[in-house]
């Protein structure tokens, strides 16, 4: 029998958290579970390839990661970075953990030997049982840039620096996907979509986890070529985000952060977006029937993801969504 | 009054040793003392540029070096490398400190956005006060590789490989400065030598840490022209290296491995060679009277470096050396 294919378009940590129960919602039916996981946020630094949400994805699959940090490796320590500070290196701004930096550089060192991204993170991810295979959704260098004033003159400026060296404080004027055009999807992640039975949207930050992804050819295409109904899990609870800035993006760019506005903002497959199916909150239900009215058919469960059940019971609710029957049978 | 100048040719750590002496010596005196280092040893390792001369020479003089251990840095630890290991990474055969890391990215960091091999050693250097500027003796990338049978066949790899990974222990033909011809020296060591009141040649490796530096185009030239005296420090006594495998490396290029045959291997400065004067131990004295045939003026004295206060001796009697007058005077 055909193992079941279930693949999962994810940000960093949220994202991350989300596959996890995932995974274990499919853990007894040896699916075949793939992470199509961000990679807008990567960049190189000090000379290293460091990305974020493959990172955050991949340890939290193994299990490796801080969750009480909420971001990076569980026991890590900066011996390596505080050496770098001493030496007057302008890096301090961006936390590289000795733990952290094998994976950096084991990656950067990959990649220079002409390896790709998604065959570096084969590597990577084969040191632990993940179950579940991580695959960036290029193999392109797409950063995301955000476009700022700084000391009073416009700036265009990396995401990690917007995000984590301003602490996204200054005023924005919009995010930038520098060089998308020219990318593609990776072929493992467009197969992966392509042939899934299932995708489910990750409750990341919709303007700069999943539009970076939708910005790169080949990605709307696959999601709207999919075999597979395609669930998205609303970020956005009661119009705030479940955790990070989303709140702040969604504003730059004028989409509503509410669970209905980036419900709309990802619009009905049947109409050129990306979603059949949105999971809201359930303080989100009235939200419901506008998105009905926008072509996605909603339902409202508890979004919190506060631990592995609640997550697992997340994940069931929104693949049981995945088998809801359209309200008007199409044509034959 | 011009401050006195003061020059050494170095390898990895029995150069740093060295140095430190010399520093002690003309502490008082605010002398100029300039540490000319091997790169030869140099290589990128997993991305990172990787120099451990400058590194053994710089911790030295910084009093940050595992003396017990007797490279590296002291309280060195291995969590980075721990991790590429576990990664699968084939790096393991070289040690990689997570304190010593610091300094690899930073450099590599500096040498990729375009900075010289000079100027980023000044910029580490400047951490510390140690009373010494350090300079690599090119600025080019001039390994010395060397050629062994791997397996039953030729093959010709780093040094470094061959020195650490198989521990000097797999058949050797000889060794290669390749690219040595296309580089030259720099311009601060080329300063730093012929402008030299002195020129000491410290007693490190005379085939893989001072004759790497000789072919580098504008070494011997500046030694030959430099209005200082050139004496150097023989690093064998008695038959056996002082540290290190000089003997190994003696053999492998033919040159006998005393005190007397590294001498001669150098040669006079009036004849071509690099040396004035020629430091051997007192076991050793039987030397003096071969090497002044040789134009060599040489002197014994216990090499042993065992402590800061031996180190010293050592160098207060190889500066003294310096001041000899000639048995015949030249012709005016």
């Amino acid at each position: 029998m055909r193992r079941q294919r279930v693949t999962v378009l994810a940000g960093g940590v949220g994202g991350g958290r989300f596959a996890c129960g995932v995974r274990d919602l499919f853990a007894d039916q040896d699916a075949d579970l793939r992470i199509v996981v961000n990679t807008g946020d990567d960049m190189w630094f000090a000379g290293l390839r460091v990305c974020p949400d493959l990172d955050s994805v991949m340890y939290a699959l193994a299990g490796v990661n801080d969750s009480e940090r909420g971001w990076g490796r569980a026991g890590e320590s900066e011996r390596v970075s505080a050496e770098m500070a001493a030496f007057g290196m302008d890096t301090s701004w961006f936390t590289l953990g000795d733990l952290d930096l094998g994976t950096h550089i084991a990656r950067s060192a990959l990649l220079r030997s002409g390896t790709t991204l998604t065959e570096a993170t084969q590597r990577l991810s084969r040191r632990w049982e993940l179950g579940a295979t991580v695959l960036p959704v290029t193999d392109a260098e797409v950063p995301t840039l955000v476009d700022v004033e700084l000391d009073g003159h416009p700036a265009r400026i990396h995401f990690e620096e917007w995000w984590v060296r301003h602490r996204a404080a200054i005023p924005t004027n919009g995010f930038v996907f520098e060089d998308a055009a020219a990318a593609g999807i990776s072929a493992a992640a467009a197969e992966a979509i392509r042939d899934a039975d299932i995708v489910l949207i990750a409750p990341s930050n919709p303007i700069v986890s999943i539009a970076p992804m939708l910005a790169i050819p080949g990605v709307r295409e696959s999601i709207g070529a999919s075999r597979g109904r395609v669930i998205g899990v609303a970020p956005i609870i009661g119009g705030h985000a479940v955790r990070g800035m989303a709140e702040q993006c969604c504003a730059v760019v004028g989409v509503p952060a509410t669970a209905q506005g980036v419900g709309l903002y990802y619009g009905a497959r049947s109409a050129g977006g990306i979603l059949d199916g949105w999971m809201v909150d359930t303080v989100d239900a009235d939200a419901i029937g506008p998105l009905a009215m926008g072509g996605i058919h909603a339902r409202s469960v508890p979004l919190w993801m506060r631990d592995a059940t609640t997550t697992r019971a997340l994940a069931a609710a929104a693949v049981e969504l995945a088998s809801f029957r359209p309200l008007v049978e199409p044509a034959r």
